[in-house]
């Protein structure tokens, strides 16, 4: 009789957004008079850049005439889609990255979870608490991270860096050794980033302590303060420690265009074997390459009008994270992030759980958000908001929130 | 120190299709005169069908509005979608599948591959022989099939269902017991198929023996034989015993659009553990959905006028299948496949390996195919064309390789 991989039994549920989706619609139900604001997902509101469109538009004539048609594309990608990359977000911040070390792919989070397949099975993984939950979850499907504690809500075999208030959000130097560490940078779910001076110590604790750092940069396109890296790659030695994922979703729309990129630099070794040829037969094995279309999507967003319609976008729902931010600073708040990262992390009111939190923003404020302890214990006591609704839908509910206070 | 997945160094080399171009390119650099055509790839050559690239044009108007804007896509795929083909491809041929049953994804590839995540690691896999690689290779990652024997090309713990011309290509019940069993009907690379009392065979033993059936219909539109069915949840007693993956590559010329489907029937269970949750477990976890101007384009090819643009594709590819079958056959070879399947499957002449029957067609007849010992060593003696040129080439080609044998 076939069994299953048993590992999947370990997850625990996943109920963080269906829980808010039913008490929302409970309180909708009993409230049908209340105006509900939003602002606890993380997907984009505004419509994808004209020029992108246009590239889309052109993409699909060229599938439809027998000259122009693309068949299979190749499993790393369009060179015309890697050169771009290579040449705006590498070359142009001073990065060593060359274009056959990015691999194009349907989106960050198929990357950031299938990445771990090339690693051993044994690999100990370090995250940073809170965190995206896929980096977990991915590596409890594959049997790495021993059990879990309903009562601590951790895995016995993960190594936990918590990130709260107390350290400034900037995780600490594990104190075992661990194989994989998970950077997310800008944050999700806290919004906060590591500057350069202090993502050159995770660099040197990599390099020196044997470990690869899974980089995770798709809120790059939301830095605006200098002194933070765009690339891990901006800091030396990361080419033989590091490897970068980047999404097209939160830089130019595109959470249902899907599209998104992993740089392997091939510098990155386990002994002679690299781990650049490892993620390449990975991608021709078990992935097909990224549509054309969205591949000739993606070319747009590097072209001058493209990119100057993108960066219009983010500045839209930077004015939104900015008015979240400086907003309820203002009204007495306790507030983080929204500086180079459309999510803005809150403390919770009054020693309330992420949760009570939750309840008394819907009830009192008609406002939504995500409980911090959705996205790991040391979210336990923080809320999460995001830019990404409307600038009107924004303003409202930060008064909303004043109000409170008041 | 980090270590890797030691598993994938045991792969061999994949370099049936670099070293296929390399001996082209020689040879043409050598007879530059000569027109070389190529009937070795599997990838499609005719363009996006009009109306579905119609509905691209309208899919991307509707992203570039905020009204019409879509995001993440649901994990599992568009409803509008998942109905057209419970509908068409299901309903249609009398197979109880419900909607909630299918997983849109970016392609049979990709599903193929990953599959075999939600099953045990000890799981033991059953192939056909010779075999689309891609099954044997995503086991090999995951340390499922012990140890390569260059010597046979045999993985000591997969078990080898030879399809030869001696059993007509229809492989025989496994003397030891699988766990998964990977059929792929219509065949490649063989191009047979099994018929409904054949498949029923299985679905018998993998009920009685406690398996899973990995059924791959990615040909399924190319089947021209009442007798062969399209989908395995035609047969009774499938829903307890078998997943099915489908493809929109060879359909509807999607090799480059990226869109695919897996039908997990909620009656697969270990135990209680619906094989259905684990899918949609791993689904939500490392994926996130199929692009919406895709699943778009995958919901026009089942529109009346799509569906109609797409057969007249297939029945294009088709005639060439007959082409080459019909006049291969006439000229005196074996020849196999080409009548459910755009996939011809030759026997190399008077005792050649696969590489030297590539080798004198090249030199001779100055066509390509592929060597059927790149698909497993049963594929040894064998050859297989595709029927994916044009009608001009084909006809061409059929004339050489006729010349050949006067």
């Amino acid at each position: 009789m076939f069994k299953i991989n048993e590992n999947y039994l370990k997850l625990p549920g996943s109920y963080l957004f269906s829980t808010i989706g039913k008490k929302v619609a409970a309180y909708q139900q009993a409230n049908p008079d209340k105006a509900v604001i939003r602002l606890g997902i993380g997907d984009v509101t505004l419509p994808i850049a004209p020029a992108v469109v246009e590239a889309i538009h052109r993409a699909a004539e060229e599938m439809g005439r027998a000259e122009t048609f693309h068949g299979y594309a190749p499993d790393l990608g369009y060179p015309f889609l890697r050169e771009a990359i290579v040449e705006k977000d590498y070359r142009a911040w001073g990065c060593p990255v060359e274009a056959d070390e990015i691999f194009v792919s349907d989106g960050a989070k198929s990357d950031c979870g299938n990445i771990q397949e090339i690693f051993s099975g044994d690999s100990r993984i370090a995250v940073c608490d809170p965190v995206y939950p896929v980096y977990v979850d991915s590596n409890v499907m594959a049997g790495r991270t021993g059990e879990y504690d309903e009562g601590t809500g951790m895995w016995s075999d993960v190594i936990y860096m918590p990130c709260t208030e107390e350290n400034g959000f900037s995780p600490e130097l594990p104190k075992e050794t661990p194989d994989l560490i998970y950077l997310c940078n800008p944050n999700n779910p806290t919004g906060t980033t590591l500057d350069r001076e202090q993502l050159k110590v995770w660099v040197d604790y990599a390099n020196r302590a044997g470990a690869v750092i899974l980089y995770d940069a798709a809120y790059e396109a939301y830095i605006s303060e200098p002194g933070v890296p765009h690339s891990i790659f901006e800091i030396e030695g990361a080419r033989t420690c590091a490897i970068e994922f980047r999404s097209f979703s939160k830089k130019a729309g595109f959470t249902g265009v899907r599209l998104g990129f992993t740089v392997v630099p091939k510098d990155l070794k386990c002994g002679d074997v690299s781990l650049h040829s490892l993620w390449a037969r990975r991608h021709g094995t078990k992935f097909n390459g990224a549509p054309y279309i969205e591949q000739r999507a993606g070319e747009a967003v590097y072209s001058e009008e493209g990119n100057r319609q993108v960066m219009e976008q983010v500045a839209y729902y930077m004015r939104n994270a900015r008015t979240i931010h400086e907003g309820l600073k203002e009204a007495g708040y306790s507030v983080y992030g929204g500086v180079n990262s459309p999510y803005i992390w809150l403390k919770t009111e009054n020693g309330m759980t992420s949760w009570e939190f939750f309840d008394y923003l819907l009830e009192q404020a008609n406002v939504v958000g995500t409980p911090g302890s959705g996205f790991g214990p040391s979210g336990e006591g923080y809320f999460r908001l995001t830019a990404f609704g409307t600038y009107e839908n924004t303003v409202k509910a930060v008064e909303r929130l004043k109000a409170l206070r008041q």
